[in-house]
């Protein structure tokens, strides 16, 4: 794990990559074209599929149901590559200056929904609330997920997350 | 506000930090002792404050609302000093290398209040939505009060973000 730290992402071979993750550099190769895609090659994309889900969710759903069909989104786009998700959170933990750039993903991710919602007529704080407890929905869920076993899939960790901060937030006074 | 983006922070002086923000150098020296100060001084101990309301609420307190109380302790702490926080949020947002740094330390603060649950016997993944649902409220609920009037409280912009939250993520369908 020292290695990145000591050394940064640019200065670490494709071969220390594959052996700090278990796997041979052929396995790698079947994975990832080169190290550089190994990490923010699907960001953009991933996060055009996420805003348009919330753009073309019913127009009758509310904020954080449109926000969770993004959600969704990308659980169906991710979910189906568990050992290329799991390389490269490795990669990224291990990587400090890679956690950054993957915090600025989400920041920006999130300024994204925020937006799409706003396109669907939803104010502030709103929207920009809902758009970050999607965020933290899909962390969270996604955290869990790659560091799970083969066979849960990142869509019903999600689904499941997104039902948790639903009933964890729910104050029962309001509804007493 | 390129200032900081083409030289970084360590290379632009007080008085223009002062002037980007529209103030007189001997004002800024009011609020801060030097340019570091400025920035992240306080992140420690206001972690330290916040972990300490979470663990201090009452046992009977929800997750959520154990949250809501750390929240809330670091709205008391920031709260009275909005032009300080107006000011350290100019100088964060014109550079890239701080705004890093800010989101690192959010992320550091969310693992320590979801350790603070932990302390509480709150099991995952509750305590870690409950702590990043409470980082999202705090983040979206400061930059409303730091951009917004001198009269609006803190605390009042907190206790509206954690009750929109709550509203929001509610699903009418469980409880139909």
């Amino acid at each position: 794990m020292t290695l990145y730290v000591e050394r940064g992402f640019e200065q670490t071979t494709v071969a220390e990559i594959a052996e700090l993750a278990g796997l041979t550099e052929r396995t790698f190769f079947r994975y990832f074209a080169d190290k550089r895609e190994v990490l923010f090659s699907g960001a953009s994309s991933l996060q055009e599929l996420m805003v348009n889900a919330v753009r073309d969710a019913p127009a009758t759903l509310s904020p954080y149901d449109a926000i969770a069909q993004g959600i969704a989104a990308a659980g169906e786009a991710i979910g189906p590559g568990h050992d290329r998700a799991r390389l490269r959170q490795h990669v990224i933990d291990a990587n400090n200056e890679l956690k950054e750039r993957e915090l600025i993903k989400m920041a920006t991710l999130s300024g994204a929904l925020a937006q799409a919602l706003h396109e669907r007529g939803v104010d502030e704080p709103t929207s920009s609330l809902a758009a970050e407890a999607g965020i933290a929905v899909f962390r969270v869920a996604f955290e869990r997920w790659v560091r799970g076993r083969d066979d849960v899939a990142l869509g019903v960790v999600i689904d499941e997350s997104i039902a948790t901060l639903s009933a964890i937030t729910h104050r029962e006074e309001r509804y007493a």
